[in-house]
Parts: C-alpha cells; sequence; structure tokens
C-alpha cells in the first residue's frame, strides 16, 4: 500500500507577470495564474486524484489556487488548515525589487547566489517597511524571519510537515499542499534526498500537481521526483527555469 | 463585553437566476452571485468587522461566497471548518424544479406551504436520482437528510451550533458563518427567539454581512435582529419577499 501526496505550486501572480522578487508580500494571482489554477484542477478531476486534507500557505495566491483547483475538481468542501510555514521563502530586503534591477545592480554571480543558493540568504528587510509583514494580524505572535535562504524555509517547514502533515498522509486520506515554489522545493528535497547542490537545478511548474505515491513504511516516495498530471510539464519546467533572464 | 457572530448569505446562484429549487444541489454562483460575494466583503473592511474564524456549508455557492468575500476583505488565510449541518434545507423531490412551474401545477397554497410552512416538509427525494445526494462522497457515512422543512434545518443545525460554533463564539473571536438562507433563518430564530409563525416573515438578502453583538453570559442578541452593513439592507429584504412570484 502506498499514500498520495499532491504538490501544487500556485498559478501566475501580479508580481510573477512584473518580474518582482514577492517572497511574503501577499499579491493576488494575475488572470492567467487563475486560469492556471482552474486547469491543475482539471487535470486532478481527469486523472481521479480527489484531495481529501488540503495545507495551503497564509498567501493568497496559495490558497486562491487551491480554492479555483479544488472547485474545478468538485473538492472544494474539504477540510482545510492553513500555516506561515508553508509559505514562500522570505526574501528580505529584496522583497517588491524588480529581478532585472537587482541582477543590474549586483551583477550575475550575487544576484543567482541570492535566488539559488542553498544557504545564503538575502539581507534581511527592513522592521516597518513598505513591504514588512511585523504588523500583519495574521503573524501575530509568531516567530517570523525577516529573510531567509531555501535551508531556512526548510528548517521552518520540518516541524509543521512532522507535527500536522505526516499524521494526516498516514490516515490514508490524499493529502494536497497548494504553496509556492520554494516551499515546494523544500518538501521535494526532503522526499527525494536531494543533496544541498542538486537542489539548485530542481524546479517546479506552476499549476500542475505533482503527485508523489509514499511508501507506507518509510514515506518516502516510491518513484523519485513524483508524477506531473500534464504531459508537457518538462517543458514548462525548463521555462521557469528561465525566470528573470 | 460581547461576541461578534457575522452572518453571509451566498450571492446569487446559476438556479436563483433560472428559478429553480436548489436545496442541496451543489450548483455555482452567477456573475452576479460572485460581484455580491465581493461587495459583502468590503462591507466587513470598510466596517472593521474582520472574522477570525469561518464557518461554511459543504455547498460551492456559500464556499465561493465565503472565499471572495474574505479575500476582499483581506481575511483569506483566516481557518475554516465545514459542515452540512450549514447546508441549504433539502428541498426533497422539488429539488431541480421550476418555481413557476410547481406553484402552477399545485397552487398557491400548496406552494408556499412548502416554501414558507415551518413545519411542512415537501415529498422526499426518490434515492438515487438525478438531484439526489445519496452517492455524494462529501457525505459519506453521515445521517442526511430526504426532505426537510425549515424545524428539520434547525434541529439537524443546533447540534453543531452548541458543539462546535458557541466554543468559538466563547474564545472571543469575530465568528463568521456563510451559509444559505434557510440555514441562516434557523440561526437567527433561535438567536432572536422568533415564533414558529413569525419566522415565516423573516427574509436574509444575499451578500450583505449581518452581524449580531451577543451577551458573554446569555448568548443573546445585545439588539434584536442584528444590524446588516448595508444601508440599502431594508429594500433587498423586500426584494428577496418576492421571489418566486
Amino acid at each position: 500500500m502506498t499514500y498520495t501526496l499532491v504538490l501544487l505550486r500556485h498559478g501566475e501572480s501580479e508580481w510573477n507577470a512584473k518580474n518582482l522578487f514577492t517572497g511574503w508580500v501577499d499579491v493576488p494571482l494575475s488572470e492567467k495564474g487563475r486560469a492556471e489554477a482552474v486547469r491543475g484542477g482539471e487535470f486532478l478531476k481527469e486523472a481521479g486524484v480527489l484531495p481529501e486534507k488540503l495545507f495551503t500557505s497564509m498567501l493568497r495566491r496559495a490558497i486562491m489556487t487551491a480554492n479555483l483547483a479544488l472547485d474545478a475538481a468538485d473538492r472544494h468542501w474539504i477540510p482545510v488548515e492553513r500555516h506561515w510555514r508553508l509559505n514562500e521563502r522570505h526574501y528580505g530586503a529584496l522583497q517588491g525589487k524588480n529581478k532585472k534591477e537587482i541582477r543590474d545592480e549586483y551583477g550575475e554571480e550575487q544576484f543567482m547566489q541570492w535566488r539559488r543558493s542553498y544557504d545564503v540568504p538575502p539581507p534581511p528587510i527592513e522592521a516597518g517597511s513598505e513591504f514588512s509583514q511585523d504588523a500583519d494580524p495574521r503573524y501575530a505572535g509568531e516567530p517570523i524571519p525577516a529573510t531567509e535562504c531555501l535551508k531556512d524555509v526548510l528548517e521552518r517547514l520540518l516541524p509543521y510537515w512532522e507535527s500536522r502533515i505526516v499524521p494526516e498522509i498516514k490516515t490514508g486520506k490524499t493529502v494536497m499542499i497548494a504553496a509556492h515554489g520554494n516551499s515546494l522545493r523544500a518538501i521535494v528535497k526532503h522526499l527525494d534526498d536531494i543533496s544541498d547542490d542538486d537542489i539548485a537545478g530542481v524546479n517546479i511548474p506552476t499549476g500542475i500537481p505533482l503527485v508523489y505515491e509514499l511508501d507506507e513504511k518509510t514515506l518516502k516516495p516510491v518513484k523519485k521526483g513524483g508524477t506531473y498530471l500534464d504531459p508537457e510539464a518538462e517543458a514548462k519546467i525548463a521555462a521557469v527555469a528561465n525566470q528573470g533572464k
């Protein structure tokens, strides 16, 4: 017997479309992103992969993606839990900045290190500044970060994975996680035992459900890398890799 | 000190627009209904009434209304619970039928009795028929009805009200319930101690948050009938009363 886990990265947001670093800034999906979410739900329905429990981040681009996808799959009524530990990587002082301008200002090497290194975070965001989340009521009393590298994301995500998500998976329910490029890369790194170096080359396309069958004893993937519910997924992975170029 | 409870009736559905009895048939919001939901969320935001916990039925017209309203109010991230005990009244064999045709066939008196009497349900729906919910996975193992009068709705709703909603209200959180004309009338009857006869004259407009301040000891409304977050609400109540005419 295996357990089924579905990972769904949100569709295009208004800031993806504008090429801005987003992180924890709570921007809405673009019209294209909403269409991607609906198509993702249709993939689920066509494949008969029907989520029974949903986890989301606290950010509307992931929440709206899940809402639209589950409605399209006739699963809008399933129970849901949300947590900031599934949020996108906090981009620190880069939040709200244009990716091209940052690359021009700091150079390709520094730009790629901030974007893709496993353990070098950008400079922290200034408390109380425009794109900081200090005063956001949804995080009141929570130990939220001021910047993060991917390593930080995995470290803050794992306690939630172990305490809330794993127990739901072990009930045998089909669990779906609707989240972000980097929080999902952290989960994939953990599941597939990807090295700190190799994770830089792993990209997850938007709006395409990624299905893992997990061994019931080890909770490790039966097939490394899982299976995308879309035959064109490989081309979309390449498109993500070219982001910001 | 008082507790705050917000009731939100879903916006127009595709079957409201077609004048069909809907009940537990899971039809989507119309475009007008989606706009009503967003406007409802703007009323919440403008009034500073910010839900901290959401309850919904298992039906997409209430779920989508809550999703759209909470997104508009920047509260899309609050925790949510869903239950069939908040569903619309089950309309039995009338589900899927045109209201005007039923009135023409059975006469005004029978039509109004089915629509407005407190304790006379329509004939039960036939098991396995087109608009029955017997095989719907969201109700698997649940003691769901085959028809209901408003009295039945109140009786199946109260155990959930007492066991799940009242404890959340008593934490001091602003609780919002996104549901349906008749499940919300049942709650209003219970809160305002409205008689079995008088509840027939109570109508709740769509998409307008109805806010109750509840006494912390008795959990009874400080102001009977609560307060609509829309100065034009009275005119909309009259419009609901004319439905089906």
